[in-house]
């Protein structure tokens, strides 16, 4: 069966599509929107009403410990470990993925002798090179200094002057995906180590962190693992590293007895380590339950839907988009993309404008980028080509031509 | 009238009685631990709900417009301004108070010529002191150190090699409240940037930052702001000084133009500057519904009903407490008093268990510390009156002794 024919058989045989039923998805919309922000997983509502009422209106401040608030950070790692391939004690939720990458890089810096160069890859989501660039200048006098370069010359700047390197699995831009495993071995072997930030692919492709020799990343809450919007991020280190290093982030939640009140930091065993002041606990328990929305899926089917779907809409954009200039910017193999797929076209912003007039969410990022989430639990065969075929029909009447998607001056 | 004789009189005659119906407070709880977790206000379950359901649900990712998200953070600072006595554009809500910290001593370190030591007081809250070690760890080839001295001899220590200096308002152990203005003026003296901690006072106590010459503070949502467990914290600058400040945490949030993509940090205009990652918005959204329960509050009215309260509870236990052996940890001058009334007793931990068996909720510090928040708009003097007289009756009957109230091994 060609799944460009039939989109609704390849639904019916599908084995994740029971899992779609685990979000509230607006009647008729089509959410392509993933990468940005998960939708809402259906039980959260009544979390968040549960947290709110009984847990903080009734039990107040006893509720940290009767709703073991302050095991939050590492419960939800261990349900993030299964999807990135990971031992349930080599993650946990903290901060932004922006702290956290702060606290590995500046970790790794202080542990560091003679190498003085941070090495990032521009192709990194930029508020991870800003960070970089705050971490050299307090390190400023020690030499530091952040070098960044291209992504297909990243590889080859892993020198023996780089003390730290850091980079996407999947570039937010174009959905390309890296290799942990070669890059990793590369890194290793020029004495690197190296921070992966799996924003745009955990819980979107499948992840084999272990297995694959990674030993430090960060990553993302409220795009693919569905914790809602600004929803805590989370960070991975292999179990062999963790004690060796310390955070420079240290704050009391890190502590390894926070209630003893001792006037000197001595950070807790693990990845307790990388917390830092009182986590915004409304915003973790979504995140706890935007990972139930993962609880029994198989990996391996996981994975294969990701694939397909991205193969899917690159097909359908080659067969009916082509004509019309729209030109794909994610590799055709889906071994070298995450579950996002990129398309050019110089009208970009106006044409994710009348889609979602149409009702298909996408998004657009400067000059000419309109991208979209193909996540696996909850994104249909049928979406795909439906949104595929509201595009031909938009370039076909020029519906983007219309004065009301045309952008505005300045898009936040 | 002598409150001591009558407290529901004081109650009937209190303006800020209504203020009390704003919460959903459990009935016949007296609940004096706003300076752990404030209490549940009335309007946030909805807030959560319409959140949740509507705005994230629904809207998807368009909410980050529809829903102004992303002006949160320099709502709930316009919120926060007055109650510190500040102007709106000179708060922000972002991260924890921790982190905040970090950001000012940072910016603090990063532009001071030749002086090195960060002065802390030992009776900061431990999080401060571990943050500021963290941040002399990383300029330590700079000779960075931290020096932390007893509360009585912080001003002292405020010399030509301080660079900046950290200090908390109110002691979280005592109550005990520092004079803003003339220790700012004895750090200026001494060419020291001095940046407050507000955690146990901003909503507490009436604060006049401006007025008082402070240039720098931290303060946290989740206490007497009413924020919900764990809601992110605010930083204070002055205006004159916030653009010459360069945060170390350099999150795109903070950048000029963050959906510019620019590789390069550009800090932006005022307060926005001291954001780092995206922001948990269920959180932030929870703490501006929080700050709604000050709506229309008269502040000269709650600095004295705050400084009443205390002045009651002080009496009380020393007319009917003392016998004990209960001896006041707090100033009996309501001037050098926070909103936070701590007592001592070789028993302290058993009594507060035995107090919140009676359903009046303080909170237990080691080595024998009760503390007791008086939070101006929900605590009636009352309540005041009730919790005195259950820590009476329980020592009368020595309830306190029943195996049931002993202290475990470990407290968290």
């Amino acid at each position: 069966m060609d799944p460009l024919r039939d989109p609704a058989e390849m639904d019916r045989r599908d084995p994740l599509t029971r899992f779609r039923d685990r979000f509230e998805l607006p009647e008729g919309l089509i959410y392509l929107g993933g990468h940005s922000l998960g939708p809402l997983p259906r039980t959260t509502r009544d979390r968040a009403e549960g947290l709110i009422g009984r847990e903080w209106g009734t039990d107040l401040v006893v509720a940290w410990n009767r709703s073991d608030w302050l095991e939050l950070p590492e419960r939800i790692g261990a349900r993030i470990a299964p999807l990135v391939g990971a031992g349930a004690d080599e993650v946990i939720a903290a901060d932004s993925v922006s702290l956290n990458l702060f606290k590995l890089l500046g970790a790794l810096m202080l542990r560091a002798r003679g190498r003085r160069v941070v090495l990032a890859d521009e192709g990194n989501f930029p508020t991870d090179l800003y960070m970089a660039q705050g971490l050299v200048r307090l390190l400023e006098e020690s030499g530091a200094t952040l070098q960044l370069t291209a992504p297909e010359d990243f590889e080859s700047a892993l020198d023996s002057d780089v003390a730290v390197a850091t980079v996407s699995h999947v570039d937010f831009r174009t959905g390309r995906r890296r290799d942990p495993r070669a890059l990793t071995a590369a890194a290793r072997a020029s004495g690197v180590p190296l921070v992966w930030d799996l924003s745009h692919s955990a819980g979107a492709v499948a992840l084999r962190l272990k297995e694959a020799g990674v030993e430090y990343a960060v990553g993302c809450g409220y795009k693919y693992l569905n914790g809602g919007p600004g929803a805590p991020g989370f960070l991975y280190v292999a179990r062999e590293f963790q004690d060796s290093l310390e955070s420079p982030l240290t704050g009391w939640m890190g502590h390894a007895g926070p209630f003893d009140f001792d006037t000197s930091y001595r950070p807790a065993p693990g990845m307790r380590r990388f917390l830092t002041g009182t986590p915004p606990i409304l915003s973790l328990a979504a995140l706890e339950d935007g990972l139930r929305t993962f609880e029994g899926v198989n990996m391996a089917e996981f994975r294969g839907k990701s694939e397909a779907l991205g193969d899917l809409f690159l097909r359908l954009a080659a067969e009916r988009l082509a004509e019309f200039g729209v030109v794909p910017a994610s590799p055709a193999d889906a071994g070298e993309r995450g579950a996002q797929v990129s398309l050019r076209h110089a009208e970009g912003y106006a044409l994710i404008q009348a889609l979602s007039a149409r009702g298909v969410v996408g998004d657009f990022r400067g000059p000419d980028l309109m991208r979209f989430g193909l996540a696996p639990l909850y994104v249909r065969y049928a979406d795909v080509w439906t949104a595929v075929e509201a595009l031909r029909l938009i370039l076909v009447n020029g519906e983007h031509r219309e004065a009301r998607f045309r952008r505005p001056k300045r898009v936040p």
